[in-house]
């Protein structure tokens, strides 16, 4: 157990160093990049949810290996928001993200540190505590596409 | 140093166990989830790549940056392989997939372990080895595309 917190708290230290050096080469490819990212994280974070809200049985394993899939992917989307990353390929993303970049930034860790609620909470296989997490996450989620996610892609 | 090789083999560890738990609730999800996770496997390869063709300065901490987010999803793509995910989003996947499923599955194993020797080589900051081991994954890439993916989606 002790080694899994360890591998999580390094895994958390090198995806933390990600953003700064993070490239791409045209906009579309930082579009594609980050909805993969989104793609991974909405797919786990599912799964947890399903099992917080009874529609599957909870395994408490099955949560805690979903949850670590979550904290590996939950930093990447946020290295792939380029100034003007808006061309190249579908994207629902709101200038707003660009005009208020530090409230975006602040939205984005605030879901980072709701996902690092979760995966404790599944590691200690506590179903309550997970209940309460799936929520904080599910409303950091909200919380920013309701400011910086349209409806539809363009 | 002995703290991040923990993590990382407790990280590999983790995602080794997904497979058999993965579930999608429609043949598009799978399919969009395999995709992402190749997207995001490529996207760091490639910044790896480049590095060892002398296309961008070679620095052994960001190496070991984009291999250790490339351990961490490298196996997420072959969960996410039902039988018949061939509907609901356009895919290149061909049929050989389920037909030669042991194959398939040593190549996504073959491709996951030179992913490995990849991170290796970057943890160690060995640039010769990192060159060497590039090529190694860039061949387990080819050899699976070559055998299993079309060239066009449909």
């Amino acid at each position: 157990m002790k080694q899994v917190l360890l591998a999580l708290a390094a895994t958390a230290a090198l995806s933390c160093a990600l953003p700064a050096h993070a490239q791409f080469q045209k906009p579309g490819d930082a579009i594609e990049y980050r909805q993969s990212g989104f793609t991974i994280l909405a797919t786990h974070f599912k799964r947890v949810s399903m099992m917080a809200q009874g529609k599957t049985p909870f395994d408490a394993k099955l949560a805690a290996e979903n949850t670590a899939v979550m904290m590996a992917v939950a930093k990447l989307p946020f290295s792939a928001f380029p100034e003007g990353s808006t061309t190249g390929h579908p994207t629902a993303a709101r200038a707003e993200i660009w005009k208020e970049a530090d409230k975006f930034r602040e939205a984005s860790e605030k879901m980072i540190s709701e996902v690092a609620k979760l995966d404790a909470a599944a590691r200690a296989g506590n179903l309550d505590q997970i209940k309460a997490a799936v929520g904080g996450v599910g409303q950091s989620c909200k919380a920013c596409h309701d400011s910086y996610k349209d409806k539809h892609e363009h």
